[in-house]
């Protein structure tokens, strides 16, 4: 088992911020600056090609920070952030941004290849999740939630499938295939899911199916109109009024 | 052009409720017992078989009322909450009774039928806007959004495809239809809709093509995990956070 080991600490606004390592896995854990001994955990994955901190990981972090005074904890995807990349990365990588230079659907690239590295993020996730519950200000009786789109929902539904401490979900963006929709099956904890309306790479169908799929008996489907990048900055607000609901929070601004 | 009476006025927990008449519609109107001296005014629209006055209705307006200090209005649609039915009203209602009991579908009936109810509710709903923007406490010069589901919806549609002064709406939970679906086509202002996603009367096809129908550049859909009368009452509270953004209140408890 691998420990954390804290590289950096900033503050600012009521938010303290510390990169940190487990093992090769490097993270980012915003925290409030004062609080609760203890307080819940939010998991954050990032969307594909960017990294942990992202504006809007840094954003939403801040928005559940201040919001619900959780602690929230993004790790670099494998190859993503600095990371090394492998030979599959470069391989599948040089062939997305082709078939994006030709105008030709990316789907069929992203979702096997996004399947692959969740076969690679799952266990990092789960070193990662050990390590942080070692942390006397989170500790292993708290509620952790799990929040992802795109890629990171890709790699946080066979998490959150296989990890009984994540105990809600905020998923969306995506294409629904046979073994992710499978996965998805054996999610039952409550889940919001969000869709773009008018998604130029997933077909809208694609998307409905992957929310069908989920066995959760509380599940939220959020589809906006609006194409791939335009999800409207309030989903977020959403997303921490949902996790305020089901990990004890209180949102304490008009969020 | 009628003008408005109040019949009745009580008060509690900030919020002043008083009955009035417009001609011979009945209706009721929750207000700020303390606030500016101008607010943005809801129209509500009741489901079928109710009132204005029934829990959902109270529940909504003091949500409103409390949580964005804006006027909160619900009338009693025609044949409802005590107004006299027609032959009509009397054969239609029969008719679904009939259904019902049998469990056969009922959106043959209730579609046609609250098309109907809506030629004669949308005139209402015009004059008693009139009239209570002659009240000094909401004037002509304020913002007015639209909530209603169900019947509320079949009636809502139609008056905010012809009503300039609505800005905002909140629909949902009904059938898709060409003609309804052509009126919602007119509709380009702000609008969150609900489904229910395992709706045992409405097809969830149906209710997909119906928020698909609308115009608006913004808008969402809330589909929950649920039956027909499952709907979440967090999906209350996110109608609140919608009138308070396309109105601009603020919301000022954690709704």
């Amino acid at each position: 088992m691998f420990s954390l080991h804290f590289t950096a600490e900033t503050s600012s606004d009521g938010v303290v911020e510390r990169d940190f390592t487990v093992g090769e896995v490097t993270g980012v854990l915003w925290s409030p600056a004062s609080g609760p001994d203890r307080a819940p955990l939010v998991l954050m994955g990032h969307g594909g090609g960017t990294h942990k901190r992202w504006p809007a990981m840094t954003g939403r972090a801040h928005r559940l920070v201040k919001g619900c005074g959780f602690h929230v904890a993004v790790i670099d995807a494998p190859g993503h952030g600095g990371r090394p990349r492998t030979a599959v990365d470069e391989r599948e990588i040089a062939a997305m941004q082709r078939a994006m230079a030709a105008g030709e659907p990316v789907g069929p690239i992203v979702v096997p290849y996004n399947a692959h590295l969740a076969e690679r993020a799952v266990p990092e996730w789960r070193a990662t999740l050990d390590a942080l519950q070692e942390l006397p200000e989170i500790g292993t009786e708290g509620p952790v939630g799990y929040f992802g789109l795109n890629m990171g929902t890709a790699i946080g539904v066979p998490l959150t499938a296989i990890e009984p401490r994540i105990v809600a979900a905020v998923f969306g963006i995506f294409w629904h295939d046979e073994s992710l929709a499978e996965t998805a099956g054996r999610i039952t904890v409550p889940v919001e899911f969000v869709l773009q309306w008018d998604d130029e790479h997933i077909p809208r169908q694609s998307g409905l199916a992957l929310f069908d799929a989920f066995a959760s008996k509380e599940k939220t489907l959020h589809a906006n109109a609006g194409r791939h990048k335009e999800l409207p900055r309030f989903e977020a607000d959403s997303a921490v009024r949902f996790f305020a609901r089901h990990l004890g929070g209180a949102v304490t601004s008009p969020a």
